[in-house]
């Protein structure tokens, strides 16, 4: 299995179509099971794509515009009845705490695992998540009420080392730590030994940054350049920029905008008015500004290794 | 289209799978749309059926665990976005209101239409609904949380009347709403024209009884007996029927004998526990007891009419 892959579970905006679920996503990074929002019927596309969604440990809300985050209640609730009891972190507005607390008390639920709350602040940026291989930042985006993107970034791999060469240049065990993370060895000759002969190439860390919702704005381009892939939400099309503009929304060409600037490998289109059955549209506008833009749909699973193996 | 007709949206249990979505059925009588429950994802349901969700006007929540009503916020959010203006009256326990007002203040939503809540008590037996054709009341079940269910009726209709025969006997106009109603005829002479000559025969009254979710309670047998259709859950086969006592659910047997000993027409199982992928021997079970029994799924439509006509 990948260990960075992105899973769509849905990819429509405010209200769902008979084959677009609203927004919900799963990033796999290391083995850690990230849900990044959590629209209405995300426990059933979970089980649809097969995904262990006890294996869930982080989710990450948003925004509290309902076709992000109706799909919680559902998903605590089946955690709970099917045995969970380890910790779970939810990071998101303050206020999906009460919602979730109302519905708990009115069906007389505790719940057997314990929910931490970690309520994210749209005004400035902040590191809300950081283990020994990953680390989460907001994106500080503009919409009608408080929201955030979120970066996931891997964190530096140190090199895996080359045995043999180390043994035929004699390398003690003290100078491994430096020749894993990218030194040369002097050795007791004074010969310099590059790095590239007693390590192997560095692995790339890879970079996801999640946008939804906003309208265009100049300062996403900075906080998500150079990203492996940017999913960016984009609802219209240019037809309907006086729509996009009224409802802090994006078209596909302003997404397509923030890509080239912001120089990511790819873009991945989603959050899609209903009006749109044909989706072609979104992605000729994107494609003309950006060519390496795709659009999302239900099921589509982004290997964002093999992706940037493809752009090296 | 049918005049009393429903459909299955959804016949799972507190947890869905991948094949069954949580409870909600649409009931539609003599063109009125009632939805029955509201589990998640109903919204999408309602897409799936093609059943135009503005049309529905009553909503009967029979009580407040999640698998029963987690789709309402987002069915309420569509109808608005969609531009409903007219009223929408919820029928339910004290709390959902709660429930509601908490998520449209964290997404700063006004809706466009008022929704009017009305709290049925699960300590009486009340009529909560009712106009020229239908009533709807209460029936008092069972559960680990206050919990409704729903008997839906219609009124008698009037017969229609053979103009010809009208005609032929002299009968006024004065005459016509006592014949309408079932009344004889006395012609000047003093004759008797039996209403049969004069009327067509009379249109059954359709009645449905919805009873969800509830263990076996012999009480529940007097409140349902004779309607046309029961539907009653049956989460668990009577191998369960500890872990039904505990949960206050019902096995399929205990449905089908509340539905022998209240004489009904026809009874239709649902709310199945997420542990039966095969459902035959939950059937077997009831048939065993009450051999008009049959399985509820996503997407059956049930004819009153024709069933009825089938039985006598």
């Amino acid at each position: 299995m990948s260990q960075f892959e992105l899973t769509i579970l849905g990819c429509s905006s405010a209200t769902p179509t008979s084959t677009r679920n609203p927004t919900a996503q799963l990033l796999q990074v290391a083995g850690r099971f990230f849900l990044i929002d959590c629209g209405e019927a995300t426990q059933i596309q979970l089980r649809k794509y097969k995904i262990k969604f006890q294996r869930i440990d982080h989710i990450f809300i948003s925004h509290l515009h309902g076709d992000h985050y109706l799909g919680l209640m559902g998903l605590l609730s089946s955690m709970h009845l099917l045995g969970r009891t380890k910790d779970l972190w939810i990071y998101c507005p303050a206020g999906l705490d009460e919602i979730i607390q109302v519905q708990l008390k009115h069906s007389a639920t505790v719940l057997n695992y314990p929910i931490h709350f970690r309520f994210h602040d749209a005004g400035k940026q902040e590191l809300l998540f950081e283990d020994e291989k990953v680390s989460v930042q907001t994106i500080l985006l503009n919409h009608r009420i408080p929201c955030c993107g979120f970066l996931f970034r891997e964190k530096k791999k140190p090199r895996s080392l080359n045995r043999e060469a180390l043994e035929l240049h004699k390398v003690p065990i003290s100078a491994l730590h430096g020749i894993k993370n990218g030194d040369d060895f002097i050795s007791e000759d004074g010969t310099r030994i590059p790095n590239a002969v007693l390590a192997h190439a560095e692995i790339p860390a890879y970079s996801y940054a999640y946008c939804s919702d906003t309208c265009y704005d100049d300062s996403v381009i900075r906080q998500v350049t150079g990203v492996d892939l940017l999913y960016h939400e984009s609802t219209f099309t240019e037809e309907m920029k006086k729509r996009a503009k009224e409802t802090y929304h994006s078209t596909a060409q302003e997404a397509a905008t923030v890509a080239l600037k912001a120089d990511v490998k790819k873009l991945l289109l989603g959050h899609y008015s209903a009006r749109y059955t044909d989706l072609s549209p979104l992605l000729r506008e994107a494609q003309a500004v950006f060519p390496n833009s795709e659009l999302a749909h239900e099921g589509l699973r982004i290997n964002v290794e093999r992706l940037s193996q493809l752009a090296h």
